[in-house]
C-alpha cells in the first residue's frame, strides 16, 4: 500500500488526517494522549481497529509522558489516561480491546520500573499496530475464497487500510481476491453523512488500481435487484455473542436488501472485534453524531438551517441477514453462537 | 403554501429556481420554449406533475412564438417545440402526457385561425396547473384517512408543492392528514445525489410548520427496524399497468426495507402518472444523469478525481412492495392490473 494509515516514529504517532481525504494527502504528528484522543473523537482517525492502534498508542503516549514518584501515582494517571482514551467514541469495542490490552500490560509488570512500564507499554502499541496488518493479511486469505471470479463487490463505508493498521477487514478480503488474479470489481457506497466510501473507498481502492465505481448509498439496492452486485463485504465495529453485528449507518438496510436478492452478505473483522459479553446486539451502545455532518457537506450548508436531524453513527445487522463472519482464524456461516465462541478459544 | 412552483404571468413562465433552494428563494423568468426546456432538464424545475405544467407552458410559449403563414407550417413548428420539450427528461410520463394533451388540443381546432389556437393553447397550459392543484388537493384526501393520528411518516425525494402545481402528492397526503388535525411528524430522507429531501422536503415542510427530521438515505431501514417509523409515503414518475412505480432511485430501498419490517408503502400520484400502455415496470426507461451530481455537491468535490460513478435517476418498485396506490379518484390496496384500469375508466 502506498500509504500509512498510523504509526510510531520518533516517539511520535503519525496518522494520516482521514478528515482531509481525497483532496490532501496530509499526515498529523501526535505527541500527547489528549492529541490522540482528539483525533479519535474528531474522526482523524477513524475504522475499529485502526482506533484501536490508535488508542494503544496513545496509552503509550500518556504513560510517557505522566509525572510520577511511585507506582501508586503512576497507575492512577495511566487509569486517567486510559479513561479519557476510552471516552472518544461508544461503539468499536477494538478501542476498549486495545485500552484494557495495554492495561494488562501494564499490570503484568507492576513489579518492574516505572521507566520499564513505559517501555513496554510503547513495545505492545507498536505490536498491536503490526499483529493488526498481519491480522487483515489473514481475514484476506480466509475470505477470499468467498469471492467469485469475475464478481462485482459492494461494499459500504470503509474497512479498508485506512480502517486498519493496513490492507483493511472488508478490502482486506477484496484486495486478496484481487491479488490472487480473481477479476473482480467493486462499488463502494458514498456512506452518508461522513462519505467514507466516496471519499477513503474509492481513494484507496483506486490508489492499488482495483477498479471501483461509486454510487449514493441509495442506488445499491437497484443495483443488487438489477443483477449487477455478486456479493457484499462490510466491516464491522462490533460482533455480539449471537453474531448481530455493529458497523457503519446503513449496513443494516445493505444486509436486508442482500437478502431480498438472494446476494451473499459477509462480514470481515478481527477476533478483537468479537464481544461476546453481549447476548445480542440490543446491548451495543449507538453513538449519535452531531446534526451538521448531516446538514453540511464539507462545510457547504445542504439543508435548512434549524431543521432537525437524527444521526445515528451505526446500526445493528441482526445475524440472521449475515452469510459469514470472515475472521483471521476462519469464518464462521451461521450458529454464531457456538461458532464465534469456537474461535475465540482457537 | 407560502411560494408558487411555477406560474403563467405576463406572458412569461415564472418558476422557483429548485437548484437553489433552501440557500436562496429565486424566481426565474422564461418567455421562450427553449428556456422551458433548459430549466426542466437542468432541474430547475422538477417532479413529474411539475414538469407536466412547465412542458405544457413550455408548447404554449413555443406556440405563441412561432411564425407561420399556413397551417401546415405551424402544426410542423408546433411539432419540433413538443419534441424539443420532450427529449428533456425520459423517465416522467406526466412530461409526454402534457404534451400529448396540448397536441390533441391544437388538433381538435386546427379548423380555427392560428391566432385562436395560440389563445386555446395559452389557456390548455394554465388549466393543467389549476388542475394539478385541484388534483393534489384530492389525493390529499383520499390517502389522508391511511395516515393514523400520532404517526411518524417517512417520505423520499420531494413530491411535495415544489414538485406539483402545489400542496404535492405524497406531502399533499400528509398536509391534508395534517390539516385534519392529526399529530403526525415527518422524516425526510436526504434524497442524495441531488437532496432533493434535504433541500425541498424539509424547507417546504418547515414553511408549513409540520415537524420535520432530517436523515440520511442509509438511516431511514434502521430507524423502521427501531419502530420509529409508521409508514412510508412517495411519489411516482411513472405507473405501469401492473403497478410497478418508478420513483427517485432509493425509492425501491425504501419499500424492500418497509417490508421487511411491516410498515405500509403508499404511493401518491395523479392519474396521469399512469402509463397503462406498459405492461411491467421493466418497460419504463431510466434515466442516467451526469457524474458530477455524484462526485461534487454544491460544487464541492467529496470523491477522487477521475472516479468512475453510476448515476441512475430513478428506480423501479413492483408492485409487489406496494401498499396501496393513492390517486385523485381514490386509492387501490393490491390488484392493481384491475385497479388501476377501473380508476382510469371512472
Amino acid at each position: 500500500m502506498s500509504f500509512r494509515t498510523i504509526e510510531w516514529r520518533n516517539d511520535k504517532v503519525i496518522m494520516i488526517d482521514q478528515t482531509r481525504l481525497p483532496s490532501e494527502e496530509i499526515y498529523n504528528e501526535y505527541d500527547d494522549f489528549q492529541g490522540v484522543a482528539e483525533a479519535i473523537k474528531g474522526m482523524i482517525i477513524r475504522g475499529a481497529p485502526a482506533i484501536g492502534v490508535a488508542a494503544a498508542m496513545g496509552v503509550a503516549l500518556g504513560a510517557r509522558d505522566i509525572i510520577a514518584d511511585t507506582h501508586e501515582s503512576f497507575f492512577k494517571q495511566l487509569d486517567n489516561v486510559c479513561e479519557t482514551l476510552a471516552r472518544t467514541r461508544p461503539t468499536a469495542v477494538n478501542l476498549f480491546w486495545a485500552i484494557n490490552r495495554m492495561k494488562r500490560v501494564a499490570e503484568a509488570h507492576r513489579d518492574k520500573t516505572i521507566n520499564s512500564i513505559r517501555a513496554l507499554l510503547k513495545a505492545e502499541a507498536i505490536s498491536i499496530e503490526h499483529e493488526d496488518l498481519q491480522i487483515c493479511r489473514a481475514i484476506g486469505s480466509h475470505g477470499a475464497p468467498l469471492i467469485r471470479e469475475g464478481s462485482t463487490v459492494l461494499t459500504h463505508c470503509n474497512a479498508g487500510g485506512l480502517a486498519t493498521a493496513g490492507y483493511g477487514t472488508a478490502l482486506g478480503v477484496i484486495r486478496a481476491a484481487h491479488d490472487a488474479g480473481k477479476k473482480i470489481k467493486v462499488f463502494a457506497d458514498e456512506t452518508r453523512p461522513w462519505l467514507q466510501g466516496a471519499r477513503l473507498t474509492a481513494w484507496e481502492l483506486m490508489k492499488d488500481n482495483i477498479p471501483v465505481t461509486l454510487i449514493s448509498d441509495n442506488m445499491a439496492g437497484w443495483f443488487m435487484s438489477r443483477g449487477e452486485i455478486d456479493c457484499v463485504v462490510v466491516g464491522a465495529d462490533r460482533i455480539a455473542a449471537n453474531g448481530d453485528t455493529a458497523n457503519k449507518i446503513g449496513t443494516y438496510s445493505v444486509a436486508v436488501l442482500a437478502k431480498e436478492n438472494r446476494i451473499p452478505f459477509y462480514v470481515a473483522a478481527p477476533i478483537s472485534t468479537l464481544d461476546l459479553t453481549l447476548a445480542t446486539g440490543d446491548e451495543i451502545p449507538i453513538e449519535e453524531r452531531p446534526a451538521h455532518e448531516v446538514t453540511h457537506i464539507r462545510g457547504v450548508p445542504i439543508a435548512p438551517e434549524g431543521v432537525p436531524v437524527r444521526n445515528p453513527a451505526f446500526d445493528v445487522t441482526p445475524a440472521k441477514y449475515i452469510t459469514a463472519i470472515i475472521t483471521e482464524r476462519g469464518f464462521v456461516r451461521g450458529e454464531y453462537g457456538t461458532g464465534l465462541k469456537a474461535l475465540v478459544g482457537k
